[in-house]
């Protein structure tokens, strides 16, 4: 279903779909091992999925950085490489995590089975030797040679096919030696036939005697509905925008998002569980040199005959042979430049690369989870601390250089407290507001508590060149005391003439400054 | 210890940490259900939190805006008092969650039992008078006869220890009841007496024969060292937030951090589990008229005395007087007017108000992080789709306003896409870069792809206006064709020569673009 509906709705050329071992695990625990919860979790996550899209909410994965997205390619190419080193070997009993995984691979590297190992290491050298190969061929030029140019294109189409030619070809080795009675290849064997039906998600299931509800199916699934459906869109984006940058083109999120939520949709439709873009997948579609997305088309054509009718055949493929093909398509995903590159351009970005890098190895979507955060840190800093100016003159100017929100307004009170309201220097403040385009009501508050206390002292604090928008919220609060100049002597004047009539009128113990003023 | 360290080194007067129905969840799924593993997340937990108030991390709860704190304070204020109405009539057997309470609350109504019922109403209607007295009662003058004065200082007094006054009372009506036999109200009843054991968090443990080790422990925690510290830090702060603004102070994150990080650390030697913030016994401390944080020191005393020796004085306490004083203690914090208020002064901030509050009925965390969520997108989308102004000139001028950060960089090149590089308006570009005050690897990448396309296109991409730090950043990562001009009219200039250089040149099909260019 992923391929057939994502090389009509999807925007990257080298994505397929499907399930993956990160989905695999979150289905699981959301659906506690029910086939009907599964599925009624794909059908929802697709309609979720439908309408994230059709809400245009894409833009959020504009906040997955090029760093992040680099450190999870980075470690997956890694952990998906090593995960075949085994299979390369043909070793037994290793276990999935990752470190334990290699500290095993190297202690039983002496079980090591030698056909394995020789079928094995020979795919992957000629499968390396054609990649050059391809890499080096020259154009052709009309005045070569008949013959110079037919084995030219004879060189060019076997190192473009290079991942069907050795995966035939072991085949064929295999086949022989199974006829000449001895099989020193581990093989991919028996692999179950046929296709499943084509029925409507189930609505309701029995569990042991008692019948579940829709209403009920969807409370035991309960988080899952949020997690599955944005786990699977970060990482087929993810994937979907490390190999368009490695490929310069451009990927659209919210048409991904509905690609994604009608593959879902429709894959509840025969029984499928939440599919997502698959990282080594999509990388031996990329390095088997995919064009254009009609590429689904056929691996979608060749799914359904391969389970239908051929299974059979795929029998005598030696496991190994697909281990070198898949390390050959994700090793290039590998980029240890990058490092070397963030430390000459900007040096910050390493902690996103390596928070996302180090965590994949632990658990991908804990890598990519923290790397975004990290980012999103990192954007957010200045928001909370942005710059401030405080000039020191008759009354102190302060001003907000790229707008005030509302995680930067206790920052800019303690501002005020230090320089204004401690000891001993007791100051009138002016809060020039000219770069503020906006605002929020945690701001108009703490702006209304600041009042207050300036008030309580009886000091002045007065607003200055405030936007059209800005002065309207901020009426509409009603603050008390609240006055606002367009212009910052008009300001300064203004605090002179209040100064003066306060002087003459703080003998009585009332205060002028509780009446509401607004002059503009 | 929540109390004693918490009056040394929180920043609330009203804040009292212990333990809370939430953090009870938490632990309980993360610690399955092993005192050991528990004690030992205390200790990890108030680690880390230490850690971050010793980083300095408190910055990041300056995201919790004033709408998601009205709303979980206001949806706390319901479902905590509407927890005690069956209580206070004495019903039995209602559920925990807040849905079914209402429900079942109803549908019981008529099993109450009347003495909890009518001492419940009585306490309730005894304590809300009171509470008008205290805040209707006259300043004393002096010329006022003693009795008057005398009397009004009785008023004062009983106003203010009206809860402890309300319980003792209802306590003797209880006992005086229990002598004549009969007992129409439902007790506190016995509690367990004695203090825990000094001793230092287990870092080791025996589970069914087999020893589990430190690290192994941490493992099985796994996730829950995360969630934890920060869970029990947003509530504990969302909570002092909440009565710092009712109560016109202010606190510190930072060493909030340290304290509830500090209490965790030492709690975990008295087999404490995580503690935060407990809205319940805050409201109660607050309504009390507690005025610095060393009121903790009289708590924490208390709660030992009353464990090592008075627990069998606390058998006579009627259940429905305690639910009389919780429901008049947390009932001020529903604010009601807030939704008008935000719907006069700023709507969006509505949004994040209405989520939060909606979704702490079903689960107070998801509420709360719901509410950040939504308060960060509102954040964060200016930030992916800054104002760009475009001007049509010679060349199209194109001027982010507001800084250009990573999430941004798909939404410029969509523009400079759709202004320049699309048929048929193919034309030159000038990037003015005056509002850019810094620059990531993102950008930088973006803007080398950009560069691509225009030099493939054979037209221009010229930077202006770059600070000396972007510049610095640009000219690191050494993109092919990169060109600058410090202002706009030079850029415009050069772009003029460069456009006749080029025209003279085209003819032979090289591109003088391909030489990598700084002008400055």
């Amino acid at each position: 279903m992923g391929c057939f509906i994502y090389c009509l709705l999807g925007t990257s050329k080298d994505v397929t779909l499907g399930p993956t071992a990160i989905m695999s695990l979150l289905v699981s625990s959301y659906a506690f091992h029910e086939p009907a919860l599964a599925v009624l979790l794909t059908f929802l996550s697709g309609c979720i999925q439908l309408v994230m899209g059709l809400l245009q909410l894409g833009f959020i994965l504009d906040f997955i950085s090029h760093p992040v997205i680099k450190g999870f390619t980075s470690a997956a190419a890694v952990t998906i490489g090593f995960n075949q080193v085994k299979t390369l070997l043909g070793l037994h009993n290793i276990p999935q995590q990752f470190v334990l995984q290699v500290y095993y691979t190297f202690c039983r590297i002496n079980e090591t089975r030698a056909g394995d190992a020789i079928l094995g290491v020979s795919c992957l050298t000629v499968l390396m030797v054609l990649q050059q190969m391809k890499k080096g061929i020259p154009r052709t030029h009309l005045l070569e040679v008949l013959p110079v140019r037919i084995s030219r294109h004879i060189i060019w189409i076997t190192a473009t096919a290079r991942n069907a030619l050795v995966v035939l070809f072991a085949g064929l080795v295999a086949y022989a030696f199974q006829m000449t009675g001895s099989q020193p290849f581990s093989l991919t064997g028996t692999i179950p036939q046929g296709l499943p039906p084509l029925q409507p998600p189930p609505f309701s299931i029995i569990v042991s005697n008692h019948t579940l509800y829709f209403g009920e199916m969807v409370q035991a699934i309960g988080p899952g509905l949020a997690v599955v459906p944005l786990m699977g869109l970060l990482e087929t984006v993810a994937i979907a925008k490390a190999f368009a940058s490695q490929n310069n083109y451009q990927i659209d999120p919210n048409q991904e998002l509905l690609a994604m939520g009608f593959t879902n949709l429709l894959g509840s439709f025969v029984s499928s569980y939440p599919v997502t873009g698959s990282f080594g997948r999509t990388a031996v579609n990329a390095q088997t040199g995919v064009c254009t997305p009609a590429g689904g088309l056929i691996t979608g054509a060749l799914v359904l005959l391969s389970l239908a009718y051929l299974t059979s055949l795929f029998y005598y493929i030696p496991k190994a042979a697909l281990a070198a093909v898949i390390i050959c398509a994700v090793a290039p995903m590998f980029d240890a430049r990058i490092f070397r590159t963030l430390w000459q351009v900007k040096r910050l970005d390493l902690v996103p690369l390596c928070v996302t890098f180090f965590l994949c190895f632990w658990e991908v979507q804990y890598g990519i989870i923290a790397g975004v955060m990290v980012s999103g840190i990192l954007l957010l800093y200045p928001v909370a601390r942005p710059r401030i100016k405080v000039v020191m003159d008759e009354a102190i100017v302060i001003k907000p250089e790229n707008g005030l929100q509302f995680p930067a307004i206790e920052f800019l009170r303690n501002i005020v407290h230090k320089q204004a309201l401690s000891e001993p220097q007791q100051r009138s403040v002016i809060l020039d507001c000219s770069h503020i385009s906006s605002i929020d009501y945690t701001v108009v508050l703490g702006l209304s508590e600041l009042l207050q206390e300036f008030q309580h002292q009886e000091l002045r604090f007065i607003f200055t060149g405030l936007q059209a928008h800005v002065l309207e919220v901020l009426l509409a609060a009603d603050l008390e005391g609240f006055r606002n100049f367009s212009t910052l002597n008009d300001a300064e004047k203004g605090l002179g003439e209040l100064h003066i009539a306060i002087g003459g009128m703080l003998g009585d113990n009332s205060s002028v400054l509780t009446t509401t003023g607004i002059i503009q």
